[in-house]
């Protein structure tokens, strides 16, 4: 079988680290680097949790490459009310010994692909500026990218009564990556929000028993508890992985092609998607868009992966 | 049984006639007037309409007076692509007989309001203008409103990926109504939407066999074709009678108390109404939203109200 | 010699008092009424200062009439810092006998039109909410309205680097008539910065040696003082008047007709006028924009008026 | 004498062709380097002309770096009007032997900063989104910046009536770099529209009699010609090379240290500097606003400069 390769770029956080532990343990997919973006927390907290993870997982080969500490243009704004003080509050972990790379997220995204035969992912889960800094600095990797499973947008919002939270975090950044002529594909909240880490689910991830299932439990226990303060929501949403189980099987997923941009300029709606379901405002489709899941599927998919931990 | 008094303002229009006909058949509520503003059609058209329905409803004692031929602000655009050209198309009607009023829809507005009691309730179902300006021009009408019962809005969009028609057609109106400190209750799309004339409905509606029913029935057979082919619906909504039915029922409706906003300055998001449902903005409530209906105890109501034409 | 008739449409403010002292005077004008708007203070004191000007200028037969108390769409924010508290601090009057109309200052605006021969021109010297809230009542007073000579905007600002106050004070009403198709001469900055009244203007004045100069000679003392610590200028400009001296004698200005459009959307830049100097936007020509003016003529028209009070 | 270091970032166009040649020539400069951007042309073009001025200049150790080729979020407009077909019409010029380099320009820009001592001057006299990525890509470049002195802006615009068009262009990179913290001087329209080549001025040109002033003659001549079809100017301004005067001499220049914001979601005034001269904003001073020149001392300079060339 086939492995797709994948980078993962992203701002752990919580339903960060699940996405990187289902990435790294499933048999379909080759993780060839973990880029870091700020976001959920600043740049420094999310690359320390990056290595954490890495750490956890035994994954010393995976170069961690950080990347931008602020969005394209505006000024950083973070999610600490979601994801705590360190941006992964929760479980306590050491300090790892891993080490970031020299090279910066940007470059290696871009040295990636450029010595790719075409056939890598991108798979960003938090705000796109990395991979819109990468679009600019160098054009010639559009067409080698695969694809973009991004975890963001949505017909709704959750930060804003607008936007999701990557989106709104750097919405220029999306407006290249949506405008990119990249092939695109938007999981969003209409899909992320069924991806309900219920109790049912939570009593199966502690019956692995194995310390990486031990540590998404610790995880989930937090990230449910603010998602329970702040949205009102009964069990948290683990949107991050959704992409990465994307990349692994599509078929869970139930997705249009549609046109998609973003707002830059709203006073109220920044960083809004607005998805043109209807096909109403004439503009051609440009983007795939998760409207749904299947929840049994996407969650045997990933306790399947955590339960080869050892 | 005490008799709800409303001015429905309206832009006839397929779902404002049916609007008016329920309204001036239930025995729940006074129709005080019926006051016009351009939007499905351009205010001729529009006011046209609305004494078209009036003759055939046999209403010579409501004045139909005409207000405003464009927004507030920005220049005028029509949604002739639903409603066809006369605004109203698919009946063929003789010219009416009845006349409109001398009286301005804005001055109407604000002289019964004044000389109320303030039992009054506005029921725009087309663009705000009129219902903005009277604001405008008279502040002190404000606290005589018993409450303004608009359709438009909602979580999501029809007319653009963001934006529902009458909101989208007159945003600055809209601002100042959610503004004005009114008590106002939206009937969005996410009920209307649920509004369904299905074919089952249809045919409780023809078996009615009354001449207004026969008329509902072709506004229907119109409306629901230019449904299906702009926007893939099944079966067409009928969006402004809700706002009626609410009027007479409200507990018809699943409603909720949050904050909303227009949308003024975005470049692709103008017209959007942002309903904060998760309280994420900080933001007091001022609206009432609709966020879904009894689809059965609805049709019931207008089948019932349509029942009463001789 | 015919008269001009004009309506002044304004918010005293002391630069707005000199423009209704001289209108009243001036033997080439015949002031048909005064309508006040909310703008360097609250509509309570515009109007109370109005009154009060008018009885010292014995002026009893003009009606003064109320109208806007905010702008069109926004909220309102005033100028207190640059007229006082009362917005026209500086002369100590005593509360006037004259009273307003019972008639709004809107209705009046379009009564008076509609009545006209199409020889009456608006001289709205403040915010333009009342001028576009007439334009969008009754829309056929357009081809009523000889000229509307309005004191706002420039090629630069005052109250932002962008814009000029009145502009800022109601953008959405000034885009309403500046895209009314009604003849609009803009009095902006450009000129009125030369408006200036230096010390020895102030002479001059006070050399009049009637009360009506008397007060005037205070306003300016008053007036000079906040231009002097709020915009370091040494002399402080008489905006408004500028307006009534180009219905004298339009020659005083150097004009050009040109484009000129209306910022409503900037997060900085609100409330702009963009004037097309160089015909770079393909746009047509909205607008006699004056550019300069001739200080000793200018001085000599309101010098001249004022000494013709007794 | 210390020459001065700098970097010219740049999209010839003629009057950044002069801004090259004035740099090369002038002791009191040492030109590090030439990195070139999409702006007046497209950038396989600006790339073009930098080298073909290069040669003309016998600059053959000055490295020539390709950079952005499109701006940071939106997309492309050029200015062909101005410049022409090839960006710098008028000179016909054979095709360089120059090569430019392999480094990217905003690569070189950080390599040449991060190993200077914190002496290095960026001279930009297209759009920003060379400078705006290299400070997003390696945010410690900032610290190293001597000083940013761009040809950009100003008080009021040229390509709309609110915004000059480097700043256009980009005005999501101007945002970046005004807001980035380093010391930017600007050049803006307000001293180069003194900057005028007069008829005088052209003359005293042509007598220089060498074949880089014979070229420079050329320049103006087109250059000329499409500002008087333009824009109706008699004499065309040369921007660009204000900002290599400055650096030599920066007392040539009226300064003042003020706030400027770029507007970036305005509907018509994209692009514009808001330049906040009489300190209404409250916004604290980040840049020194050129808002004029001595005419005579520019372009002693100038011509010293190019007197220099065999």
């Amino acid at each position: 079988m086939m492995k797709r390769k994948i980078i993962i770029d992203c701002d752990p956080g919580h339903d960060d680290a699940i996405a990187i532990l289902v990435a790294a343990a499933h048999p379909g997919l080759e993780l060839l680097a973990i880029t870091t973006v700020a976001g959920n927390a600043e740049l420094g907290k999310t690359t320390l949790n990056a290595l954490k993870v890495c750490e956890i997982a035994k994954l010393s080969g995976v170069p961690v490459a950080r990347g931008a500490g602020r969005p394209l243009v505006r000024d950083r704004e973070a999610a600490s009310e979601i994801h705590g003080d360190s941006g992964m509050d929760g479980p306590i972990l050491p300090d790892p010994l891993l080490r970031e790379t020299e090279e910066h997220a940007v470059d290696l995204i871009i040295r990636m692909l450029m010595e790719s035969g075409g056939d890598i992912t991108l798979v960003p889960v938090g705000p796109l500026t990395n991979i819109a800094m990468a679009i600019r600095r160098e054009p010639r990797i559009v067409p080698k990218i695969q694809e973009i499973v991004l975890m963001g947008g949505g017909t709704f919002g959750n930060w804003t009564p607008a936007a999701e939270f990557n989106i709104w975090a750097d919405a220029e950044a999306a407006q290249v990556v949506f405008g990119s002529g990249a092939p695109v594909t938007m999981i969003g909240l209409d899909a992320t929000h069924q991806a309900l880490a219920t109790p049912e689910i939570n009593e199966r991830i502690m019956a692995i028993a194995n310390p990486v299932a031990g540590f998404v439990g610790e995880l989930l226990t937090f990230f449910g508890k603010t998602y329970k303060e702040f949205f009102d929501f009964d069990a948290p949403p683990v949107h991050d992985v959704c992409s990465v189980v994307y990349c692994i099987d599509p078929s869970v997923f139930d997705c249009r092609f549609l046109n998609v941009t973003v707002e830059t300029r709203g006073e109220l709606s920044y960083g809004m998607t607005l998805v043109d379901i209807h096909g109403v405002t004439g503009r051609p489709p440009n983007a795939t868009v998760a409207l749904g899941l299947d929840h049994g599927r996407l969650w045997d998919i990933i306790i399947g992966a955590l339960s080869r931990y050892k």
